[in-house]
């Protein structure tokens, strides 16, 4: 039955493609779910955990005051190079999050960052593009920048 | 006709949502466009004119060192005050641009920025969220980042 089959398909698709309040609820509901299991890591002092929310691909990018690192294991070296044990790490904090659907399959956030270091406070904000792969939604774009503030 | 009409709106309807291989070139082409028109009018010293590339909208989302600045209007202003004539506007290059497609109506853009001035080099990397809207491709949110550079 070609028709009945190319009209099932037209209803489980357009829900998906458009985007309708429940489809982005979700969406927004798992990216969170993401980013409080990336604050929990890095509060534990686990580094690799925190990671697992960022697309593991060398094509992942992290846009920063010191440009562009490329590539999830970039990525993970640097953060290793800058926070080498768990003192070093402090208390992560991420807050105002704004969670904007594009399509189905992904997203724009934005939000704040606050560190509680042992050598002062540092935060800023950050917008990050996920998309949603059949493992889940990960970070394939992160832009963080830092402010200055007063502990 | 339903049957040939519902087959007509798919074979319509998939390439635009997929984003296969023309689409995306098309789309890579006319944001280029925006940002091309953007750095011209830098250049020209008209503000209103580069603020073209912007989605005139409260909900338009600009992220930086200063946190965040919400609406089209805020972002002008901010501009005007940072700007107030063509010579403090120096000569801006945007440069390495790479258009990422999310949806038939959704791009990421990340590329470095470049500013000429009077009083010295400015630069960084932007990453842009661009949508497609009946009037064309606009920035819906833009995370920018200095670095401080030897002039």
């Amino acid at each position: 039955m070609p028709k009945l089959l190319v009209l099932a398909l037209v209803s489980l698709g357009f829900p998906a493609f458009a985007g309708g309040p429940a489809a982005q609820e979700s969406a927004a509901g798992a990216i969170r779910t993401v980013l409080d299991a990336q604050q929990a890591a890095w509060n534990e002092g686990n580094l690799p955990k925190f990671l697992e929310g960022y697309w593991n691909s060398p094509e992942l990018t992290f846009a920063g005051g010191n440009g562009i690192v490329r590539g999830y294991d970039g990525l993970l070296e640097r953060y290793r190079k800058s926070y080498p044990d768990r003192k070093s790490m402090g208390t992560l904090e991420f807050s105002g999050l704004e969670v904007r659907p594009l399509a189905s399959d992904a997203a724009l956030v934005i939000g704040r960052w606050h560190l509680a270091g042992t050598i002062g406070d540092a935060g800023g904000v950050f917008s990050l593009v996920f998309r949603r792969f059949s493992t889940g939604w990960r970070i394939i774009h992160d832009h963080t920048s830092a402010q200055t503030m007063t502990p």
